[in-house]
């Protein structure tokens, strides 16, 4: 295959913007579709005048898409719009959803969680969770991939080697998450407006983010049994970032350096997951706009407790960037394809 | 006492400008003298334009001030270089120090934690820790209040009523904190520049900081035995407030709308602090610029565990603010006077 | 009259929130009545939190506003649905209206500008344009103030007593305005997210905002003849403030000094109007939260031209802040009440 | 030439790390030596973090460069000491130098501006003043060529094709211009503090900012007589970006739709300079972190009169990625190569 045809289903909203930047850097990719409904007929620069400069198709309808013209689908629709459409389209496609539609394996748990019964439960059951370096393999056969949220994202990829490895106890995980504003899209909500949201800093969704459960059903394979973690997200007055401060009990003669190491050994060979050396912290200014997670690791100042700490962009890593990843694993493509940029900083 | 004179040593900085701003409304107050060493001669708008409307006295130094004439000082000085001025004022004097000086009751930990012996050991043994709500009766009568650290001020309103009703677990006590960037002061770094602050999202001294031990002394005293906290400190990307998000287990019995009505029976006629409703989460940005500690009570995702929420602007309630309210208390005045001011938003 | 019973109608704005944080501090203001046609029913405090410790009403609608119970009415409806609500007021209330409904003295140019007649001719004849430093008299004499525009507010307070008086060409004025985001509103907007206005800035209604009008309005009342500025606005990643920096040339035998001069000669006496030293520019932040305009004047590159730059904070100079002035000279109060505080820097 | 051999003087600060930033995507480039004296000894990954994954060689002095080993010198040490190190090069090495030591021609100007005698008149003689799309072939052929500085790139985009083809008056040229704060460097400066920075807006160097008399330099070249600019330097609370608003009078005859087709002709086949359809504004935020300056053309409010704002990423097509333009012109390679990169937004 010299050149793999690529539409993206929902491209007005950030993410959307997001995979066309990457995509325009990628060798192997053209992209012949670009959908948003209400914004069909305009040029994909008139809606993001920073891309004004790229060759790309017009942006349609989903129902204007010819299929037959293409090979891979990226789907960034809205959560629970997404089932029905995934489910009809031709079999010979592969996707990568960014949406929450795929992701909780459990159709009773989306049921509950999101509010209304699953629409695609056969689908679920062959969707496979994208973490692309703790999947690899599963990711390199499927069809069909359920891009991860991106609190789990940065969660997840600490946690799950150490709760493998039985180095941490499962029943004490705390994770103290913070993101950036564009996490919540584009859509034009008060509580999104820069007069609301720069210059303070608050929690929200306190107990209760849908991204708990995600959380918890990757920590429960991980771990072997049902594990629910603390987690609580807050808005940081930025757009871009996710930062994850995690609070876990080791286990018996285990300490912070041994943590370290397995998460090294773990990801040795991933080049888009940096565990830092000891005393030195992640930002997200050090990851923003690259497909990069950092995890440090510290000694608490309690004994017998450990911190993680470990940023990644909501937008790449946590959304579009790792859905690409997937694509070339999907694809059988070099994983780093499209996704070599640097960060920008400052 | 129909007026009050007072003394701003260290006012260049943005600790001194807040006791400035905010003494200005302050009905009983005549500010004397305001010295900052280098910048000594000039007048005070040329270091604080936004307060050049005031009628106030150029900057001096610390040696050119008239004692005779003054009734109260504020201490602002650097950690370290406070003890010996301290120790060699006029005992006629009231004092409410800022900094770290007088804040930890035993000189070895002092020594340990700021690297040097403690000059003036018989005043630490005077000094009495000014969490106002919590110490009012010890404010009243002391001649020397150390004015507790922003992070403590954030972390203890809520903490130390809960550990003495014995409602929580000393045991398993996480604070994840925030701080804007104020909290390091007006000093010239490059940690502090617009470009390596803004956009972005970090953890730094973790497991270190020096709010640590004072923060444990503190809860130590609470919950009569030694306890150590988790303490986290984060830089989120704006000038102004803490938000101290804080993981607990329950004690035996217990559940989330019994802490919150412990701290709202503690806190029911202080007029600084407010025990916000069942699912009403505290924004720093609601106490921009006001002396106000804001609660909210969350229970966890988890049984037996809950949130505390707690928010403040670090450089009012945390600082500046709880500095006056000290100093009414001191002086048998209102303990709101010159802070009725509502808080700026947006 | 003891005390002012005042009514704000259209207060879920920022400026709605900007008069009852300033009306807070007022010592001759009760507020009898806040009106919010669609969150009628609701606590204050709901809708805007940093002002829940304050004793007011409840949100009401329009309708619901006992008339004979108020002395004053604030009106911060949107433009175009003030002028007919206004229009049915009772006559013993005095009137600050915050829209633009009566600021253009011509029924013609606002029907040209904002697209429909004008629906209370008469009552625009009667209007007083309530920039205060220029209007006192008009202003203590008035039942109905049009309070003006934030970029008018900034542009006309320098220009206006140079035109006056002769020193600047009316032919050649050119304002180069920056705005921060609040001056759209709290209407929630994909223009106005973070995501959009923050680390960005751009120029918007470029020679076509419907402030121009209103500048020239002034401009040429105050020069005897029509003039015509240039006049170009821009959205600074900012909540609060407003700077506008103005090009002009100097009348024959005029310097920049002579302009300095005849500025600092027209507001002695104002205490909100400070002409700055030479060499001293306004930033907004020097002004923030507080009823100021602060003012610099600076000689060109260019031979026979000056640079005036006039700092505002867009709610309160701009907005709140003027129309509690303009209240104070309605009802012969000190024109300084409720508005002595001092700016919130940082 | 396979493989250009690539050294950075300065590589410390904001333009060095996005030198390398940039450089990193360059097909043709190997960075063989950084210097930075004070760092002298630390991997750059040390001192940018985010560029921590690239394959670089550790910081030396400039002391320790084997010039022998290289081919092109990019220069970013501070203004005033490039001179004699840059005299002190060996002869075969082409240089791009990023200060402003060598973009004055005058070396009585430069003498007066910066306040010492010029160190190196015969290689001034020499440089050539590198604005890419209108200097090509003088870049193309030269040894050392001076990047133009940020304010005056982003000025003299739009303006000097219009003074060459005679379509604006030479004596009435306004620029009033917004920088983002990296444009003062990485230096630990008070006044570039995040608390002093952000949520604030102020003009600096009012009619003295040293890029005036730059701007003026070419401004006359392109008009054939001496011309002095209006020029004034604001500062914005962001990070990357200058947006330009010019104000013109226009020839005889000439309107704006007239500039836009002549500005369209100029940079037609200059793939970096996009000149924007009627009604178009550029933004900051659209060109971050990409080679690109975005111009728009508006008639003014006034007959006569139009309206030029131009935007660029100031530490891109401001400083580093010009100076990467530059080389590529220099060497012979396409203009484009390594600058491929769409901008990064939000």
């Amino acid at each position: 295959m010299s050149e793999v045809r690529v539409v993206i289903l929902g491209a007005s909203g950030y993410t959307g913007a997001e995979l066309v930047r990457l995509l325009a850097g990628h060798p192997r990719v053209r992209i012949v579709a670009l959908t948003a409904d209400r914004k069909a007929g305009q040029p994909f620069g008139a809606v993001f005048p920073h891309l004004a400069g790229l060759d790309l198709p017009d942006l349609v309808t989903v129902d204007q898409v010819d299929w037959s013209a293409a090979d891979f689908v990226f789907c960034g629709l809205p959560h629970g719009t997404t089932q029905e459409i995934i489910a009809g389209l031709p079999a010979h496609l592969k996707i990568c959803d960014l949406s929450a539609d795929f992701r909780l394996a459990d159709p009773a748990l989306y049921a509950d969680i999101y509010g209304h019964p699953h629409r695609a439960v056969d689908l679920q059951a062959e969707a496979v969770y994208g973490l692309s370096e703790l999947a690899r393999a599963a990711v390199a056969s499927a069809r069909l991939v359920a891009n991860p949220g991106c609190y789990p994202t940065a969660s997840l990829l600490p946690l799950m080697p150490l709760l493998g490895r039985g180095l941490i106890d499962p029943a004490d995980i705390t994770i103290d998450a913070k993101s950036g504003v564009t996490g919540a899209g584009r859509a034009a909500k008060e509580g999104s407006l820069h007069a609301e949201v720069s210059e303070g800093f608050h929690a929200y969704a306190i107990a209760s983010h849908r991204h708990g459960p995600e959380i918890d059903q990757l920590l429960s394979r991980a771990a072997g049994g049902v594990v629910t973690a603390g987690f609580t997200p807050h808005l940081v007055p930025m757009n871009r970032g996710i930062l994850a401060t995690t609070y876990v009990r080791l286990a018996e003669g285990v300490d912070a350096d041994g943590l370290r190491g397995a998460l090294a050994e773990t990801y040795d060979g991933s080049p888009f997951v940096r565990v830092l050396p000891p005393g030195q912290a992640p930002h997200t200014r050090h990851v923003r706009g690259a497909n990069l997670c950092l995890i440090g690791v510290f000694a608490d100042r309690r004994p017998g407790r450990a911190i993680l700490v470990s940023a990644i962009d909501n937008l790449v890593k946590g959304a579009s960037g790792q859905a690409i990843q997937n694509m070339n694993l999907m694809l059988g493509l070099p994983e780093t394809l499209g996704l070599e940029q640097p960060p920008l900083f400052p």
